[in-house]
């Protein structure tokens, strides 16, 4: 576990912890993945679970291969087994005295004999290459009159020429898709080690915030907006791997918003609320989870996505279900805290650049990286900021990067209408042409 | 509907419909998709569905703003809104007469006054600007100093300026994600009318599959293998937003392969199975499709994953329910068919190519296209292959593309420990630093 007092946390009887570093001072992006990295252990505990249904989770044991893949050699092609000695002989005529379909074993063969073979079956003894049945003439008699110049082990798979027995396939950590069960189920795994999921419970706030359904359009009373945070979240947190209670719109005074927090503390590894952690007065989650734990308020090098705020939520001890919740996970001591801005891009943003980091390593998973892929960019950005900007693109059909011209944190236009973004460093003007550093947002979306 | 006689595909009265190309002319991969985007008509139906659960659905209508967002004039940020008259006074005093926290409205203001006001609160009238707290220095008796310039306008999010009232914010035949919900329930839409889930049986074929736990790696017979296809498509097919019903291997003869086929047409959208389709001998699986339906045979352009066929399995009228299965899309007179090959990279590959982009049509999904991004070769590929060849690749830290050694089709390792594909034209030759297309396998797996 990491010391806490090292990391500038404060338990919140020492009072409020505001931010430790100077207030113009700000956090760099990777800075803060280092500390969530930190944040995050102990990572969940793993379990044993099918094949079919660990996609998208993380492997918790390096996957051994116990066998040679392919078994034994293999043909290659649906055709014919051949002897050395009747190689590089024209226009060869061979007597067919067995067929090998996948799944079975055939005879010895030897010189003057063809197997009939199938893609997939063990060659026989005797035999050192496969024709293809395209270059093969089946002739009266079961024979077969070999039309091409066959080489020694031409359309042989060899045994472990694909996987060797005893490599490791796939590394510990690594976060499973469809061709790792795939790789898994042939090396015979019928169950994976992986990581459990993440119970995530999910709140809004925010008095202004109203239920889409509730309210039509032109009835919306003044100041009022639809909900669209908690849309996007629980489904990101679906899309990451998680497990997700929706607990809605946390209410606005003190003693309640305490007693929803420590009530989803109990059962749930983290607890994510959007809106109300920028420095605003009209708020009661950061003083909540101060009383109950202790809060790291940060104010990110990072535009959109400025304010955001880590902490922990110290469970009650004993009224939790230990039975009820796969084991000993929520007897730790607190649950973790993630406080994202409400402005939607920012929430956005926040949630792929560090809540999803912060899962991935709470689930064990080793490597969690963006793909950057340098792209030219098709568009001018005069006016360098000085935080790191995720600037909201869109490839066109040159390959070149089209920027979308509102890059305002108020609305999920720019997400939706773009396919990536621009990884913009801090005091960085682009000109049009110019490489830049693209991120798609399908790197983001396993 | 399709008139089926115009595309070359035959009743089975009249015997196995064969390739209906010469046998070395090989279908180009965008024709086939030109063929099976024809082949999805009828799309299936669609309903509303709650915009919470409407994740990776095809959107059915165009989803247009019925309000400006946002709505009012607003603030975009916490600090004081004053009026126009005060604008341009250096270390102007002004009185705060009130407190404008989002979701409430304030009353007029006028010169001399400020109103504290919070991010999304809407702008009183009066106020022209709003100052930044940061730039302000609150003063004893409710009084404020604006420490900066302000100009008008500033800080103030105008209405609409996000979302014009009356515009298409998304179009029909979008495939949905967590962004573009957030943007439908920021304007005001609880429910979307999307494409009903495409209902997918899968089958496996092959005498030589047994599967991962039932037998141990030690323990397998000569010639016997894991099934590893079934675990990928279950998967693939699932992200592709289906409803999957996985009914095994298909039994080795004919009559109960065509019984299972038949049963499951009944139900079922699409049809899928792997194995069985190159030009061996072994299969009941073509036969017994030709004779509930039609069979297309195709030898495709590409490499891995040449076989592959596309048919429809006819429904027995009458016998279905569709009281159960949500309305009239079974009463259709036919299901599709699909059958990969049975090679893993093969059939990982032809289903990425050809069944995603069918699923995705079958759904009213308008564009339906993988993303190139021009990369840089880190290898040599000296022969050129008369097939278009999607080879599997990883990006190194220099950004350049990597290959995997061995791009056999046998195994799935290359597809694991890539990160996508270089698609190579056919008769195209790589030299080292040469650019060539990259697609990530993250645009596919959605």
């Amino acid at each position: 576990m990491t010391d806490m007092s090292k990391k500038g946390l404060k338990p919140s009887q020492d009072g409020p912890d505001l931010a430790p570093r100077a207030p113009k001072s700000l956090l760099d992006l990777d800075t803060a993945l280092v500390e969530l990295k930190e944040f995050a252990h102990p990572t969940l505990p793993s379990e044993e679970i099918s094949t079919f249904d660990v996609d998208n989770r993380v492997l918790r044991e390096p996957l051994l291969s116990l066998i040679n893949v392919p078994a034994h050699d293999n043909s290659a092609m649906d055709g014919y087994a051949i002897c050395a000695e009747d190689l590089g002989v024209p226009e060869k005529v061979l007597k067919v005295t067995q067929r090998i379909p996948a799944g079975t074993h055939g005879a010895p063969i030897q010189k003057g004999e063809a197997a009939r073979i199938f893609t997939g079956a063990p060659i026989p003894n005797g035999a050192c290459a496969v024709v293809a049945q395209e270059d093969c003439t089946a002739l009266q008699g079961d024979f077969v009159q070999i039309n091409s110049l066959v080489l020694k082990g031409q359309s042989i798979r060899r045994a472990g020429e694909d996987i060797a027995k005893g490599v490791v396939v796939i590394e510990e950590g690594s976060r499973l898709n469809p061709a790792s069960l795939g790789i898994a189920a042939s090396l015979g795994y019928g169950q994976l080690c992986v990581s459990q999921v993440p119970k995530v419970a999910l709140f809004s706030t925010g008095d202004e915030l109203v239920m889409p359904g509730d309210v039509a359009p032109d009835q919306m009373g003044m100041g009022k907006i639809y909900n669209s945070n908690r849309f996007f979240l629980k489904t990101l947190l679906i899309r990451a791997g998680c497990s997700v209670t929706d607990l809605g719109n946390i209410a606005d005074n003190f003693e309640q918003t305490k007693r929803s927090l420590q009530l989803a503390a109990q059962d749930h590894d983290l607890i994510l609320t959007s809106g109300g952690v920028s420095v605003g007065e009209e708020d009661h989650i950061k003083p909540s989870v101060m009383a109950l734990g202790v809060l790291h308020q940060w104010a990110l090098n990072i535009k959109p996505g400025k304010p955001f705020a880590y902490g922990r939520i110290n469970r009650v001890a004993g009224s939790f279900k230990a039975q009820n919740h796969g084991g000993t996970r929520f007897e730790h001591e607190y649950a973790h805290f993630m406080g994202l801005p409400g402005n939607p891009v920012s929430s956005y943003m926040t949630f792929v650049l560090l809540v999803q980091p912060f899962l991935a390593y709470l689930q064990g998973q080793s490597l969690v990286q963006y793909r950057h892929v340098p792209m030219r960019a098709n568009f001018e950005w005069p006016k360098a900021d000085r935080r790191r900007e995720f600037l909201r693109v869109r490839q066109n059909e040159h390959g070149s990067l089209d920027l979308f011209t509102n890059q305002s944190s108020g609305v999920l236009s720019s997400v939706v209408w773009g396919d990536g973004v621009v990884d913009n460093p801090p005091n960085t003007s682009i000109k049009r042409g110019e490489w830049v550093n693209f991120i798609a947002f399908e790197s983001w979306l396993k």
